[in-house]
């Protein structure tokens, strides 16, 4: 999937972890919690590529050259392109609508919000759960977030709820 | 597992499909929600027991004859043994903490309730987490279930966060 601003949309390989996890870092650093990310990085690469996958993602790469300040690429020469944002998601199961995809991070690096990047990976999300037969698509958002609730309302049909409380241990 | 109650905690298997989609609809209909489970029995069956599972479940079983008021009971004789209860998970996965369960349903019959089978299935739960060494546990609550919320507050270490929305497109 191309557009005017060269940003393609691809699923993402095993290759991609490495910057993927450095996105989801400089996203913890941005929320002001950055020992929150303790994942080992071979978990992260062995749930989404190991013998059973229990995540899925889609990157979005962009050229070099379009990218404003580019700190420490990593994975590689990928044809010019660097990977500044993905959506991971992993399929949950409802017992009232069946299979449904979570989509538990929709991420752009921050130099590179703005341009429309979230919406590419977004659609691509929605067709992604019609070629599956997903009955359904679900996320949550901080209640405080309005630009995300507003990007979100933009697509029809789009429900909010904000009746629930999210529950936690850690082990 | 046993108890004053012989009331038996194991794991789901598939012929306990049919007793379970009945829990949920009871359910259901208690809730006033009635046309509210779309979800094909064959495909809940398909994704619990088929080549790729995606959900997992404990059932609990009472004696028939501790059972206050049994209507149709299903699934054949099972050793004189009725489902009363269960609890249903997935795996989600968070680029923070890594491999969780996700707890989607945690559910005991209605003339059953209050004998802390629910407990029961909890506890087991927390186990489960700890021999496949998942980082934690989570689930959601409605923000006004009281009884539920200090159910969950018994057990140390519990986090509530009511801050988030959730939001959902159905296809």
């Amino acid at each position: 999937m191309e557009n005017e601003m060269n940003i393609n949309i691809r699923r993402a390989v095993k290759e991609d972890c490495l910057r993927m996890m450095e996105l989801v870092q400089e996203l913890a650093v941005y929320e002001k919690e950055p020992e929150a990310v303790t994942v080992p990085f071979d978990h992260f690469v062995e749930s989404g590529f190991g013998d059973k996958p229990i995540w899925w993602a889609f990157v979005a790469e962009a050229p070099y050259a379009s990218i404003s300040s580019l700190s420490s690429p990593t994975g590689g020469d990928r044809g010019g392109l660097e990977v500044v944002g993905f959506a991971l998601w992993y399929i949950r199961y409802s017992t009232w609508k069946g299979q449904r995809m979570y989509l538990e991070d929709l991420l752009v690096t921050e130099n590179m919000r703005g341009k429309g990047i979230g919406k590419l990976l977004f659609d691509r999300l929605i067709e992604e759960c019609k070629e599956k037969k997903y009955s359904g698509m679900a996320w949550q958002v901080l209640g405080w977030n309005e630009p995300a609730i507003n990007f979100y309302k933009k697509y029809p049909g789009v429900q909010f709820d904000a009746g629930w409380t999210n529950c936690m241990i850690n082990f």
